[in-house]
This record gives C-alpha cells, sequence and structure tokens, in this order.
C-alpha cells in the first residue's frame, strides 16, 4: 500500500484561482511562483470563451517555497489586487489533511467503499464521523475505528428539522472540507444546504439531469434507456440540480431487471462518488455558476 | 471487403416473435423447426418478468429448411395458434436486400456514414433514396449512384403539410423497411408517425431522456454534464420519446466548447445510428410499449 | 439492501450444457423441461460456428419443478446420452449457497470489495476463509467476521512446496465453488492450478494478454497506452494465459504517473474481479479451449 | 456545416515546446506573451516527474499578436536559447491550411471516413492526395474531386523498392504535415519510417502492445478477449511499435465471430484514427521517446 502513501517530498501549496480573463495573468501568476525559485509541479488553465472567465490551478512544490504557507497566502494577495476585485482564489496544504464527514441512510455500499478508500489511503482525507438516519450501518463504520452517530428522523418531513439542527452541529463539530451524502436518501433542507454550499457532495443514481428525484433506475426501467449511470454534484436547494463534478454510465440491456440495475449502477455510484470526491478534496474543482471546471 | 459480404450459406430465415409467456413455448418452437431439420445459427429469448411477455428471434440457416419461405409461414402460422392470439410473429429472408429511405437536412455526417456502410456492404439494406428538405447534400448522395429528391419547406410550420405528402409519396414508392431521419432535424407530423410506425427511425443528438428537442449540446454545455451522448430511437408522435434501440456517450469535460461538443457528437452519432439501423433491419429489435427488446 | 436478497420465488435450477452441435438439441431439452411443465426464466444459447459445438444454460424456476435436484439430475441423464457421448453438463440449485475461498497478499483492495459485497448479499457465495502469504489483511478480514490464516512464504521459490502444500489443506477443507485470488501476486504451482482447473480466479492488473507477469502498470507506462486494464481469468499453468471471464479498461493520459495509475486500475480490477467471480458462481461461464461462453 | 468552419478570430498561433524542466519556465514563455499583449486562450503544461522533462503547448490568439509568424519565431529564439540548448519547439499558424497524403489498400472504411471529415470541415487538412497499391478505391477518392495514384506492388517483398521509391517521391511532391497509412496493410521500409518520422501516422486494428502485425481480429478471437480495440501511432522501423497517440476499445462477446470483430473494429478504427490525425494536426502531439504527451 505504501505507494499511495505521499512522502514529504509530494507536499505542495495548490494554488487555485478563478478571475475575469485579460492577457498577462498566467504570466503574472507564473513569475510570482518563479521569482520565489517555486516549482510548478502541476499546472491548469482554463480560460471560458462564453464566460469571459479565466481559472487556474497550481500545484507548487512545498519544498521549494522558502516560507510558510501564510506568508504565502500573504504574498499573494497582492498579485489577486492585480488581477482584480472579482478574483476568487485559495490555497491550501496538500501536507494537511483534510476531513469529510459522511452522512448515510440504509444503503452502504458506497459508505463501505469510502471506509475501504480511507484505510488504504486512498482518499486524501480523514473520515471524521458518519451519520445515519438510520441504525444499520454503525457496524461496519465502528470495525473501522469511526464514530457513528444515529439521528432518528421523524416520518413527517415536516418534524424533521429538529434532527437537520442536530445533524448540522454534529457535522459542524469537525469543521470538514467534505459533507457527503452517501446515498443518504434525504432532501437536505435549503438551510442546509446553504450553509455546506460548495462542500456538501453528493451522488445521484442516475446520468442527471435524467431521472431527478426518487426511484430513477424505476424511471431508467420504464423509459427503456440502453445506458444507466451515476452522478456526483454539489448539494443546493434545487434538488440533484447542483453543479457536476462527475458522471459515469454502464451498459444494460433489456434482460436487466430494475434489480439488476441497481446491482450495476452500484459499481458505478461507487467510483463516481469516489472520483468526485478525489478531486473536491485536492482542490480540482472549481465550481462557476452551474458548471465546475475539474483540473484532474 | 469481401469479408462483409454474405454467402449463401449465410442465407437464413428469421424468425421473430412475442407473446404471453407460459412453459413450453421454446420447446413449441424449437421441435417445429427440429421436426424439419432445421439448423438454428442463432437464438436468442426474453422472458419479461414484470410484463409477462415471452420474446424470440431465432436465425434458421436456410439451406436447412426443405421448403420457401411462404411454407414456412404457412406451416409456423399453426405454431402461433397455439401460443395464443395476441401472439405477435414474423420471418423473413436474410437474403432478400431489405430498402431503406433517408431523410436528411444540410447535416452530412451521418448520410456520408451510411453512404459509405451501404458501399462497402456493412449495411444490409440498399439505400433507396435521400430526400432532403435542403439541397446541400445531393452531390454527396447522387456521387453514390443514388437518387436525391430535394423538398423545400416552406418557413411556416402551419404550411408544410403538402411538403411532407410529397416527401410521403417519395418514402412510400419504395416500400421501404426503413425510413431514416439521418439528422433530419424536422418534426414529423402525427399522422406521419403513425403511418410509418416501427420503421421511421431517428437520431437524436442526446442521452434521452436528457436534452429533449432543439439544441441539446446547449443544453448540454449549460447543464455542465461531463459524457455527451446520441439515441436511436423508433420515432413516435411525442418528440424524442419513442422506444429506443440504441444509446452511447462520450466523455467530455469544462475544456469543451459547444462548437468540440457537435464535434465530438457526431461521432457517436454516426455510430449509434448505424448500429440501431442494422439491428433493426437484421430484425434484431422488438418493440414492446415504450421499452426494445434487442437481440444483438 | 433487501433488494438484493433472493426470495424463495427467485430459486432456480440452473443447467448448463455443453456438446456438439445438430439440430434439434434445443429442442431436445426445452421439450424435456416442457414435459413437467418446468417454467424456464433465463436462457442462453450460443452456437459456435467455428467449433461446431453448442452450449446452453437455462435457469428454471425451482417451484415449478415437480421434484428436487437430484431426481433433475437423474431424470437429464437420459436428454444428455442422446446429445452424445461428449455432452459435459451439470445442473445446480441457485438456493444453495456457494463457498468461495480467497488468497491474498498485502494489498487489500480487491479483498475490501468482496468483503462488501459479500456482506451486502452481493455475492452469490459465503466467503469461508482468506489465506494470506502475509498478515497484513487479518485484521480486515476478521472484522468481517471470517477466518484469516496466516502462511508465510519462504524467500527463495524453491522452498515453498510445503507452504503452497498447507494452503491446497486450507483450501480444500471448505471444498470450496470458487478460490480467488485476489491481488495475491504469487505464481500457484502447476499441480495446484491443475487441481483447481475451473475454479481457480485471478485478477490481472493489465488488459491482456498485453503485459503479462510482474508490474504491469509499469509496464503499460513505459509502451506509453491511452487506456489501462483489468482481466479476470481462470487459472492454468501458463501465465496469465488462462480462459479469460471478463476484462474493462479505463482512460489515462500523459500527466499519469505510475502511482496514478495504480490508483485507477484498482477501480477497474475491483470491479472486473467482482463480474468474473459473480459470473463463475452462478454458473454463467462455460469453458471450451482457450474461449469462455458467458451468458451474462 | 457552418459551426466547424474557423473564422478569422478563431486564428492562432500555436507555440509547442519541450525542455528539460526547471522553475521559472512557464514565467519565462508567458511573460514574453504577455510582453507584446498576446492573449493565451488554449494552455497545457506537463511536467514529466520520470523524465525530468516539461512541455507545453500554447494557443494564442492570432488577433493579439501585433506582428507576424516569422518575427513571432524571431523573437522566440531568445526564450528558447534561455530554456537550454535541447530545447525543442515551433509555432504554426492554425489559419494555415496543413496537408495529408492518404496511403490506402482495398479496406476503404477509413479512407472513406476521413474524406467525409474533409468534406465538412471536421478535418484541420486538405487531402491532397490518396496512393493505393490496390486500384479498388479510386472511385470514391476521385468522386471527392481528390487525385489517386495507383502503385501496384510486386508479390515478392523483395522486389517492391521501386514502388516504395515512387510512392515516397509522390508523397513528398507534397511536403505533406501528415503521411496516414488509412488500412494501408504494407509495412514501410525502415528508410521510409526515418524519412517521415514524426508524421508517418498509422491505424493498427488491435490494442497495442496485444495482438501486434497479421490478422489481429483473428488473434483475438483465438485469443478469447471480451474487448477489442484500434491504435493510431507514429511509424517506426519496428513494427507496430511506434509512439501511441490515441486508443480505444469496444466490447465483445461470445457470440461474436471474427467477421462480428471485424465490423465492430471498423467503428472504433474510423474514430482512433480521425482522432489521433486531428491532434497531430493541429499540434497537440509532443513525441518523447517512446511516448506522448497529448494537449487534447
Amino acid at each position: 500500500m505504501s505507494g499511495m502513501s505521499s512522502t514529504p517530498d509530494d507536499r505542495r501549496f495548490v494554488l487555485t484561482l478563478g478571475c475575469p480573463d485579460r492577457p498577462g495573468i498566467i504570466a503574472r501568476i507564473t513569475s510570482f511562483i518563479a521569482d520565489f525559485g517555486g516549482s510548478i509541479v502541476e499546472a491548469g488553465y482554463h480560460s471560458d470563451l462564453e464566460t469571459g472567465w479565466f481559472f487556474t490551478r497550481q500545484a507548487i512544490k512545498a519544498a521549494t517555497v522558502p516560507f510558510d504557507l501564510d506568508e504565502l497566502r500573504e504574498r499573494f494577495t497582492t498579485v489577486a489586487a492585480d488581477l482584480g476585485p472579482e478574483t476568487d482564489w485559495q490555497v491550501h496544504d496538500s501536507g494537511e489533511r483534510r476531513r469529510a464527514v459522511l452522512l448515510v441512510s440504509k444503503d452502504g455500499h458506497c459508505l463501505h467503499d469510502l471506509l475501504g478508500r480511507a484505510a488504504s489511503g486512498e482518499l486524501p482525507a480523514t473520515i471524521e464521523a458518519v451519520i445515519g438516519n438510520h441504525p444499520d450501518l454503525a457496524g461496519m463504520t465502528e470495525a473501522h475505528g469511526i464514530k457513528f452517530h444515529y439521528i432518528p428522523f421523524p416520518k413527517d418531513p415536516a418534524e424533521r428539522g429538529p434532527a437537520f439542527e442536530q445533524m448540522r452541529e454534529l457535522v459542524d463539530a469537525h469543521d470538514p472540507h467534505a459533507v457527503v451524502l452517501a446515498r443518504f436518501m434525504q432532501v437536505l433542507p435549503a438551510e442546509l444546504c446553504e450553509h455546506w454550499a460548495g462542500k456538501a457532495i453528493n451522488i445521484h443514481h442516475s446520468f442527471l439531469p435524467s431521472f431527478v428525484g426518487a426511484r430513477p433506475y424505476h424511471q431508467a426501467f420504464a423509459r427503456g434507456v440502453k445506458l444507466i449511470g451515476a452522478t456526483c454534484h454539489y448539494v443546493t436547494a434545487e434538488l440533484d440540480a447542483g453543479p457536476i463534478l462527475e458522471q459515469d454510465v454502464t451498459r444494460i440491456d433489456h434482460a436487466d431487471t430494475v434489480r439488476d440495475m441497481v446491482r450495476q449502477g452500484r459499481d458505478i455510484e461507487r467510483v463516481v462518488l469516489a472520483r468526485g470526491l478525489r478531486w473536491h478534496l485536492e482542490g480540482r474543482v472549481l465550481v462557476h455558476g452551474r458548471r465546475t471546471v475539474v483540473f484532474e
């Protein structure tokens, strides 16, 4: 498993930035980095011709930066100011382990998969806690030494306010970089969507925008599609309509029942969620309106 | 190219059948075939557990059938009667070349692809004629020795009745097994959908049911999906809602403009249409409600 | 999870058969089934034109069979005799849980995945035991309540005979339907390949026949391929050359290091092994020479 | 089709460069561009950690460059010199149509596809001529107004020298950017491989390195693989071993005969060749040893 664990030499300061496009931005940023001898090990750039917006992600080898993260941020402030007041940027240290909290219900395949990835060092985050509206997955979680919180949800959606409030407090106590709805199956209230905007990530078991909402495999069966899919997206107040991080599909045919689709779909859901979540945690995803720029 | 052309030995009588499921159907049909010494070279069966319907496709080596197609049909009538009054079946001779008529507009990539497949013996049909509501593709068509009919369409949809009527007559004159909307871009009137039911085939440039209607690549761009697709379906009165024969997708990313999607989408459209059309022509597709059984 | 567990009504007697092809086989078999009122819920047929061999798999609803498995076997003997002395067939009861033993080394992603599938009822087998030539995966295994056996392997391959002998005894004690090399990373001695022929299944981390042997991702990197893959195959004495059950690939590009390939490859390995193993356990795979017929 | 044709505004000067990696390269190059007000509309960077080599491709909006291509080249010479003597770079004008010559044999599917793409403006090159060692594809070529040269090849490979010499002269007369072996099926002599190094592109009908050489679909059938593929690669003296531009695969199963594979494989061959060729023509491919960097 050692091949996966990071060595000190892998440590990077990762800059992500979006701003209105104009000539000279890349030169400005990379000259700033070159001036202190920084070595860029990974660089992504995107000029969106439709919106006139520019995006970049730069991974600088930490060992080549002669000061710490705070000073890097401080120094970069001047560059960002030059790029205009709309500039949106951040720098993070890849050596600082990120934190995720998982929300689950009864279906354990995504949870099991993420626990396995975390255990083998494949997930660039620690799973701080798992919260379920059913107790079914407590055992699986605790076997990995992770705390499971069971919050029963009232049948009547109108009475779920306190349960969501409790969930919010439990989640926020970990100050997580990602709140993962790992087949949570509950619609978050609008204020929670707003509160966790940009870090709540859902896996929906269809190729969105097809088959929004409940029982997408049943919808897919009824429509007679020849491929089924899964979509990893940021959670927003509009159901299944947030910016998409990743999608994939798998082929089915007439002989596949809904149950077969459920089984085959799980293989897609696991991988799509894991990929989207990893990209999010590594600062590879920049959101712009309803679209995402993903520097894989 | 010789590898593609059929030899006399390849000739098959192809039986397709759908009926309410019950024990003994396969035995009844295959005993009928075995009794005259017929050799089944390809057999597909499907029991649809949801609808309780049974489907089969059997390709019998023609050289092992001691009588002609008409007598085979005549004899099979008794079997079909035993399977109940709802039984829907047909037998065709793979040695009898099938006929297709193509409807086009300005975009030539699907037409060009089908012309090439026909020329190289890959399409199990002759292209009898091509009809366009623009004259642009006349040259490409005629270079293959195929008649092109140009029918100008009035701007006002309300005035297109005579144009559609002329199209209907031109098409029907060939008594085609398939009427292919090869990026025709016009919505057929309900009565034509009805008239050509089960043989009018469209290629839609999205992964249906996502992005019904006009400019699906623009819709896909706006939604920020990570895969784009194409769908080959039977034409019905409800727009882009007919039974699906085939679908496929290709991966895109944030750097792809609508123009890039159009280009990449064409590679999917060509292949999806060609596959769906071939299956239709070879009697591999059985329609049941909104779903298709495809014996590949 | 209940959607995955089988109900009594799902129980099937599954017949698989291979024999020299000739007219009338399907009629003979299906008449036999129809005669006792058996309902065929899934049927696959394949006539191999190259080898002149016929293959079939029939899943008969157990509730429609008026006698038990032994009597079904007994009665079918007469049919099989009619199909010739080379006929190879078996019948199994889907209600009878199958047994698997897993061989592992240090890499836990395939083991973890199979444990999760078994726990959620997705694997049509119980995992009887896990045997490792390293102790690393004992904890993961035992957390699922499954016995882990650690067999240290001498460095010198010439001295591994006793270790393999011990492994053989441990495995055979469970009389398993499948012996799964879940990234076991050791070449089985020829006599074990022979002894477990048709039930030892390996996952190789390349798209065979490319990159046989050690460190296939390094080989793939050096060759500059644009897709990497994984292959699930039966183990035979010739390294990585056994009949293939399943393969799949994923796209990479120039920016992917060997470490990236290892990570992305794991997602393929997991799924390819799980699919191949499930098909094997459900009696969907018939081997003929170096090729497999898979009735998905 | 107009969506595909480039407008003056689309014109770009495209810089591609490879050199030993060290800090400051991106800053050096982009500052050079920023200094004259150049707008970078597409930028790709790759630091190869294994070889310590750096690669970039920058597409600069031509309208923002205040001098012509020659002066841009002249000015950039200084920058390149700063990056070290091993630096390999070029600049081309996307507005200058590129030239391709196609080599064919009897199989017309790749030729037909490329002719269609050229006709619809999808291929960023003009097809200057087609040369065949059989006359079969003359008609298809000439229907597109393109000159076809038939060069008969002696049966005895030892006697083919003059034919290859004639081919070389015909090809070189067009000074092409790409010499495309569109299912040419002949092994080029080593001196021609050398002569056309970096511009001769082949499509091989297998997923290399599997099934090198003749009749790859027969090899694939015999091995029982579950996916077949195609590979677009630069031609080198070692057979089917040149740097790979693109690959793709399609799923097959036991029911597919070699003839089915040939048919399905063609759909992959067409697309893989078209993609690889387009990337080559647009200066998106940088070769380093046996690997390619492809800035899609």
